[in-house]
């Protein structure tokens, strides 16, 4: 599934473009297939010679994995860690082991799992940093992509357009004509306008956009997992870890936690619970663990 | 409230623009309902793909707040900081306890309030330096929340022309009309081009400079706080402090300080009314102790 | 011979845009020497003064010339890399002295070669350094010329327009042929634009993007080399060598590696023949060297 | 007063447009109040949003101020360092105080002030990095307002164009007059376009050139005083600042300096006279000093 | 004289425009003094107010010295460096104290005469630095006045058109002269966009292209120089300097050295011509060399 202001965007902005056409004419005089063919075509022509065919896919099923990933609750993920370097600290680093493949994020996953196979910090930092490095490499390609699509989108159209009005110019016979015919010819601009500024364009930048929350979890992660490996005290990490939470969230969770009574069984519940938890919605999470406090 | 010069420069502008066409024609002619939703809608629309309603909200929130912000003198800063590093040095740290709640700034209040708690230099300066940083990542979407939409505004005018326009030629039978329907499919490329350079274009830029002058602001309170930690002399924080200052602000304080006779009960006066000179202009707090003196 | 996909984008590219004009009109319309010599002599002539023949000839040598080689597959490398770090483990460097002509990547031979004639880790280090600089130098010269060359398109594609605007609107008597001279002009406009949209600019693009591509290999020979020649671990030059790998060519091949028998025939089977398997995909030397396996 | 390019470039840029209308046609077609009302106060209005009334009025304070300054040659100020610094090495620091007063560079006068009250190298040394630095924050600023206008300016004049021809094509009834408005509107087009290549863009262009200059003078001198401070010797000094100096006059002033005959009388001389000299160029320096010595 | 890429572009584009003037129609319809004077004249004007008269000078000065610099072979350069070393390292610095007098490229000249003066390598290599340092400034400068040239090119060309456009609008009573009265206003825009993609646009690509070539020289010296004053090996020496050679040249200069036969009379030879080969192609300085060895 998509994620929600993308469908939104898309479905206002198709709407608001589609009933200005409506309310002054007909839609069908803006429905070409030759239009659509030399502009989507030969945008994706030309990114076929600038990049590869499995870099255009590649870049279609990261925007699509990304925008359809369950939503992101940087505070949940706090709390998951929390957890576990608490049991890390108390009872060994191998108390974990059973819980970690219960994890849905392939990063945290790997990163715990190596750190319970008893790699060191160093080299288990240098293995994340390489992972994360890796995964940037690609994202940026994948932005990369979709940019230059963005960008081949308008010339396409201006090619289309250019097209028509010299075949329309040459048979000028009836001037009457003429002007349906470079209303067919602007066809093609106004397609590869609005593929660029209303699909393309926006999807590269949301693309980036989720790229960099992305990577900023990923280094949460990694600097949870270093911490947790190092036995740190469970606090000092999740200092180290509230660095890359919103200022607002960042707020929220601390003081949620300065005033959470002392002796609660939420640690208790939540370890018993935690996988019906991760990926939720922290409120959600706090709702629930509340109400046994209560 | 806005600040002075974006209120002037938007009744200016737009007083500018609907006079010139008063002065030669009917302004109703360019009052058009449709060109105003497909070109604001548009831009909301792409940006809603591009980010999320919550970054689009987020930007004008903090757009309006921080020109809403209180007049900001970086002088009025420098007194206070220099008495209350006064205070400390020779009452010590936990005289300014019951003054911090005061304060109105959250990055001054919050870091005084971690060096009265006892936080060393070290974890005191990471600390702020994150709050920067991650004010200063927020800040920076915001800005460019704001920047795409600047850039997403004429596209969206254009595609409005092009749809106008291709309907138009479409029935060209009147040629009479076609002068009249041109004028109308011109209408959303004019609030376009409007709504990017005299609007989301222009706050784009004040929102990177406000952001800017935040920063720095930050910055010199940063220093600051630090110095005060170390219980280092308040002349040397002054001279720390002074750098962020523009150099015409900055040689009026120094030019002040030098001349201010010795043995004035100015700095007792400012303690005891501090409150009542924060976010004042510096002239408005000398003014006021001035009196005091002479 | 050419990438797929570059071939592939400039047929179906060519193909739409062809098919574009023929099925509303005559392609003999469209056919202009002079257009084209405007144009592409036009660009070339630009080139010709901003950088040099030599310049321009070895950048589309060098992009044939990339586009042309074998498919990589960098596990196939791996592969032998790792093959040939066991035998100088085992038996020492000097034994894949007779291997090493064998090897049909210039930059691995070389490399090889002078660590088979005793060179040390840092001097060895340092030659294979500048060797991929001065690479990296080269080929961005060559992507800058084919850039300047996109950008030199469109220009001249207007200058040629311009010219037959001019031209027409002076000799105006006949305004039957307004029209068709318009579209004559148009013509050179249109060859610029796609020549800029769907020739250089994805070309530009495409060289980028090998470039990067072959740099990334010769940094995963240089760390490979270097490995050698500090007879590290194979396993510990595998693992700084897979960095370089995608993440899901790393997956794969780390997978493979994990659950492969132990005591299989594989290695010394691939030291026989492994000049058969060189820049063939990872699959095909899998299979081959799995039917022994088995 | 301007300095002398700027000027010369404004009267024969606007005389050549001028005379380009003149020669043509009636001057009096191309006056129109309106359009310069609405360029040049809608670049105001967009800038007044962007910035504030203080940036915009300190931007064109400082371009001025910058281009009135007194002729700047390296040269001069390096015979007066050289001089000072041998004072100060034979009859110590507090020789020049009296000099100080004299010098008409806020900067040089400051730092060396701070040099004669006893700061010690390393404060003095960041002082003045400081000053340097702060300089170069506003100056970047200013040059970024300057920038801004220049965009905004072709923006306003076509929203000026646009408003025109929406009025004509709405009131078509005449179609006599359409050329007539379609000129009239035309007009904001290129007031906007002069304005922006003719004056904001080269003005824009000319203070960041002319910051570069004054920054690297004022390196120039940093590195002078502190080597004053630490008493090197002023041969040393001398090296050190010639780097600041361009090639030609580098070499112009070591040729002089090596050609000159031991033992004249110049050094007393200029030490006496030398405020005629200061902002003077170094010809006329050394044809004065020239004569007592021959 | 300029260099001959730059000759024949020239010619062979001019040409090209030409033609495709006179093929079409007559050539002096184009022939338009005042937008000549408009497009040329508003570029320096703006230029002069941008920069000034000196920066222009400069730039078309260094520019033209640049394109009739001999033509350089660094392999010749690598001989004769080659060749001074081992004189050095056999004989003292000070036997090439007279061959310095003849070389004809001033970095170099200026740089071994340094070296035998005595300066040690510290300074030595400060001084160098900064030469090439202040040289890169000087250039950086010189390639940004050209570029701005290229940038206001087209826009004093649209400024001629607009003229052109609002006078034929406004006299408008002959509608026949329309067509030839817009053809006389385009040629401005003609004129301004080859004056920027024909000529100015690319000797700045030149200018940087050039530029880099020689500070890439420079560094190839400097490297050399140091080597000679540390006395190193003559060998290692080379291996530093052919760092800066390009890959094919690099590889055939190694090529030849080392298949060139023990104790020819080659380097005693070379001493003696040394000056006739300076600035030739090393396949010259080879064929001469040559023939005495056989």
């Amino acid at each position: 599934m998509l994620d929600r202001s993308t469908i939104i965007g898309f479905i206002s902005g198709f709407t608001l473009i589609l009933s200005a056409i409506v309310l002054q004419g007909d839609l069908m005089v803006f429905a070409s297939m030759s239009a659509f063919l030399i502009v989507v075509g030969g945008v994706l022509a030309a990114t076929l010679v600038n990049y590869s065919y499995e870099n255009i896919k590649y870049s279609f099923l990261t925007i699509s994995r990304m925008m359809g990933a369950k939503s992101v609750d940087l505070r949940t993920d706090m709390e998951l860690m929390r957890m576990f370097a608490k049991k890390v600290r108390t009872e060994g680093i191998l108390t974990i082991d059973d819980e970690i493949k219960d994890l849905n994020n392939d990063f945290l996953q790997n990163g715990l799992q190596l750190a319970v196979d008893g790699y060191n910090r160093k080299s288990l930092g240098n293995i994340l940093d390489d992972e994360i490095q890796s995964h940037e490499r690609q994202l940026s390609i994948s932005v990369k992509v979709l940019d230059s699509m963005s960008e081949y989108s308008p010339a396409f159209g201006m090619i289309g357009t250019l097209i028509g009005m010299i075949l329309m110019l040459q048979n000028i016979n009836d001037p009457e004509s003429l002007g349906a015919g470079l209303a067919v010819a602007l066809i093609t601009t106004l397609y590869g306008t609005i593929l660029s500024n209303m699909v393309l364009g926006p999807l590269a930048g949301k693309l980036e956009y989720l790229s960099k929350l992305d990577l900023n979890r990923k280094e949460m992660f990694r600097v949870g997992i270093l911490s947790m490996v190092e036995e740190e005290n469970p606090r000092i990490m999740e200092n180290k870890m509230l660095i890359y939470l919103e200022p607002k969230q960042r707020a929220e969770y601390k003081k949620y936690h300065e005033k959470l009574p002392y002796g609660t069984n939420r640690e208790e519940k939540l370890f018993q619970e935690w996988t019906k938890y991760q990926n939720k919605e922290w409120e959600t999470l706090n709702e629930n663990l509340e109400v046994e406090t209560g």
